[in-house]
């Protein structure tokens, strides 16, 4: 008789002190020795469980056919290797083929007859082990198969099959897989912490725990990111990684196209950048130094160094004690500066051009749109209907004009005009303009300066405003960006005005790179979770993130 | 008489403590008081200058033609914008065109001619400025052309004409411009404190200073780093680093074609990964946090939650306190894991196709060897010089039969079979192997297990060797990788072999991954600096670096 897979039962963890990095407390030292000795029982239980496997199997004619893999095992030659279980569907009948996959569910039918759902990713396909099939299958097969644990990995040879009827149960419709061998790889518990298909709509809104209705279990938020490796199995939370995956790429594909190198910033710097408000402190060695809150600094340095058009996709780290949907302390940027030939429109349109070319590639190329339609058929309601505009020409509008259109439609935007427009009325402005100009993504031009960091280069025909832009997805930023001072003095003034003292040590490094010789320049910084969080209209930022960071969590 | 771009002039920092993050001291603010007032004396001098300038204008009838750039200047309009100043080898004959371009160098030939080469990259041409020219170039213009300070950048307007003869101290030899308007774009200071042309061959070996031979400046790389931003502007240096960002973008490209997802994992994890050693603290609002010594976790932790193929391209971090060559505390990583299937020689054969398909666009795609002949041409003896395998077919030898070939050669190897080969007998192995099989590019496999981390997989034929392998150029290390242990008692158990502890707080969010069921899987991490570094073989990282950290400099 084959052995269950190796495990000691898994716990969710209690309370946030068990995740975080606590220092080990009596508890700890007490729960590891308890481990310790499960971990010997364990290994007692396995010894006597191969003692009986061996006398089993000496009364078992398929011992050999599963169980357990190892290295000699198994001991025929395997069938042709699908790496992709949804190739699948392209095999002959009748061939036979090997397959590594996870176990969906199992259901032991009689002592003649198991079936299995195996599945990889969205592909789902049946496997029948029948008595006196295969190579001579015998009923201790049959009942291993049918008992063992969901998530567990196997790997199977088999015969493709054409079953009596039409399987609805499975991807994979017109196959089923008429097991001969079946080797566990991998085993899983008999109980898990959540469940993976429990995880595949989007979670509970505001609540922290899990959800039932109508018997359908929605593990919250939470238990999601603390159990990363088992969500992350559900189709849906994994196509929302990989759309993630995709922006990156078109990102790179764009930029490449157009002349831009990628370029690696530090993420470490000896003085707090742009002000030192929200940045990390490092100790470094016998001194201290901090996480770059931004490449702002590095990627301007770069142009100042001629390298005309660069662009990053890497972290960026903000120190800020925020709580929101749609704030991390860790996310990842994808920034581009590129020198400015006549007017610093030409980055903005650039940057709108980059952004509606990446968001039509999400529609339309092939591999993008099987991802969206996982993550809309698991019930996120917004995936799928993102709106270009019409003619794939970018709406723009002024920061004044934008204060008109809420204005006119009641909303209390003050009379001073350099006054921000907040994140309520920015999303009531997104749904202004889908209304207006049929378009979710839209831009917003000419911010006041007030409003803008010390590097903002003015509007040169009102000071008042600077040459700067924002981007949003339905009604939330997703970019920020502007021209930048590319001269020493006005630089450096502009740094005062705002009480900044540019011959700081924080600051030295970077107002001296403009004492050389600077093109005009400008450019702006995409947040890659940002981008898919509105792409596909998910309520929280830490969906759209494979390993959050936010001032509570840091693990796992 | 137009004015000088402003500038205070700049100085090469003192010593390292003027670089790095020391708090203000009181220096530090008489410096600022005396920047202060120096900056008002500027300011000062700059109106009195308007004032000559304006007088000057009255008399000058090509004062609307040069001069410092505003936002009303220029007044005629332009010619054809060339973006890429290379682009003019391609441009008509008298045709009008408008470039902006830094000035590498000014000549007076005579109060009615003055002669400027400007370039862009690795392009320059000449431009003429003479009497009576273009719109009716006056005398005061051609004065103040000849008067412009090098590394300044102009926009100039003019026509493109056939010189007398070929120009032969200019990349573009067929033209030369006959300019109409030249306008300050951003002025740089008349001393500088490198020149870029002194930093474009090799730096001087071990020597911090510079180096002059034959009356030929060689910048140190010290002096180089602390002041990037001109360094950067050496076609060479510049060069390298766009090598960099096309292994990015090839990498990318390989990786998305073999069905792998661009991952971000966090840079913060809440406990110390991999041991602790290493590793950087981070404070974390009222708690402590750690910048991840590499992916090696999220990698995995992927793996085991169905992702299947994942790469990575970010920074990787390591507080090691050691000052070589080849280390740095910040280097990028392009990291990649995925599922094994039969053996994990399906992911040595991967990486090595990885790095072989890498280094063969590199040898041959027209963008790339463009960059790497302009290395070469710097005086880099080793650059465009690296060797491939006959075939493409990697040479692949094991850690024991490495050793063998040493010891043939009359290296002391040892007799543990265990001891590592020391760095100086990779380098010496790198020769061996270039002179049998005539390849700078080769990996060893089955390193002894007491090498290596407590995550990798054993041999399951030898329990002494491990399925692991380094890649190596021109007898470097670039790449370590594994398949790495995916069960989760052998990998507590092995843990607990390298007295370490698996349920402790820095490792149990790892090991919990594997406890749900987890398919086989390895990968590797390759350097993406080094990668460049050996592939030109630069003697020292930091040149294939933008902006390098080690225990010294956190700046710029």
């Amino acid at each position: 008789m084959a052995s269950q897979p190796e495990s000691s039962l898994p716990e969710r963890p209690k309370d946030e002190r068990d995740v975080e990095g606590a220092a080990p407390s009596k508890n700890a030292l007490k729960k590891a020795a308890k481990e310790k000795e499960k971990a010997e029982k364990a290994a007692k239980r396995q010894q006597q469980e191969q003692a009986e496997k061996d006398k089993a199997a000496a009364t078992d004619t398929a011992a050999h056919l599963y169980g357990p893999i190892s290295y000699t095992s198994p001991t025929t030659p395997p069938g042709q290797y699908f790496e992709d279980l949804g190739d699948l569907n392209a095999a002959e009948e009748n061939k036979k083929v090997t397959v590594q996959a996870r176990v969906h569910s199992t259901r032991k039918q009689s002592a003649k007859l198991s079936f299995l759902v195996i599945g990889e990713g969205d592909h789902t396909i049946q496997a029948v082990v029948a008595e006196g099939g295969g190579q001579g299958i015998s009923r201790q097969m049959v009942k291993w198969c049918g008992g063992i644990n969901t998530e567990s990995i196997v790997r199977i040879t088999g015969l493709v099959k054409t079953p009596f009827e039409e399987i609805k149960s499975t991807s994979i419709t017109k196959y089923e897989l008429h097991v001969e061998e079946i080797f566990m790889v991998s085993g899983a518990p008999e109980q898990m912490p959540i469940q993976r298909k429990d995880c595949n709509q989007p979670p509970p809104g505001e609540e922290e725990g899990d959800v039932e209705k109508e018997g359908v279990i929605n593990v919250g938020l939470k238990a999601r990111l603390d159990n990363r490796v088992i969500s992350l199995r559900a189709p849906a939370q994994q196509a929302i990684i990989d759309l993630q995956s995709e922006v990156s790429f078109l990102f790179a594909e764009y930029m490449r196209k157009h002349k831009f190198k990628l370029i690696q910033p530090s993420y470490m710097a000896g003085a707090a950048t742009e002000g030192g408000a929200g940045v990390f402190e490092i100790k470094y060695f016998d001194t201290k130094a901090y996480l770059t809150q931004s490449p702002q600094f590095f990627k301007q340095m770069a142009i100042a160094g001629d390298m005309k058009r660069v662009c990053i996709n890497g972290p960026v780290f903000r120190a800020e004690n925020s709580n929101t949907k749609r704030h991390l302390t860790e996310f990842t940027g994808l920034d581009f500066e590129m020198t400015i030939m006549n007017h610093y429109h030409e980055v903005l349109s650039f940057g709108e051009k980059l952004m509606i070319s990446i968001i039509r590639a999400l529609q339309t190329r092939e591999e993008c749109q099987h991802l969206v339609n996982i993550v809309k058929k698991a019930g996120y309601p917004e995936a799928g209907n993102f709106q270009l505009p019409p003619g794939d020409e970018a709406v723009r509008i002024t920061f004044a004009e934008a204060k008109k259109l809420l204005k006119e439609s009641g909303y209390e935007v003050g009379e001073d005009e350099h006054k921000d427009i907040d994140t309520a009325q920015e999303k009531a402005l997104g749904a202004i303009i889908a209304e207006k100009h049929r378009t979710d993504f839209y831009t917003i031009d000419k911010y006041p300066r007030t409003l803008r960091p010390f590097y903002t280069h003015p509007d040169p025909t009102n000071p008042a405003l600077t040459n700067s832009y924002d981007f949003f997805m339905r009604g939330e930023e997703i970019m920020s960006g502007a021209q930048r001072l590319h001269n020493y003095s006005e630089l450096c003034q502009s740094m005062r005005d705002k009480g900044l003292d540019p011959l700081s040590e924080g600051f030295k490094h970077y107002t001296d790179a403009f004492k050389f010789g600077c093109p005009p320049h400008g450019g702006g910084g995409l947040g890659l979770n940002r981008i898919v969080q509105y792409f596909l209209g998910l309520n929280n930022i830490r969906e759209a993130t494979l390993f959050p960071r936010d001032p509570g969590r840091l693990a796992p």
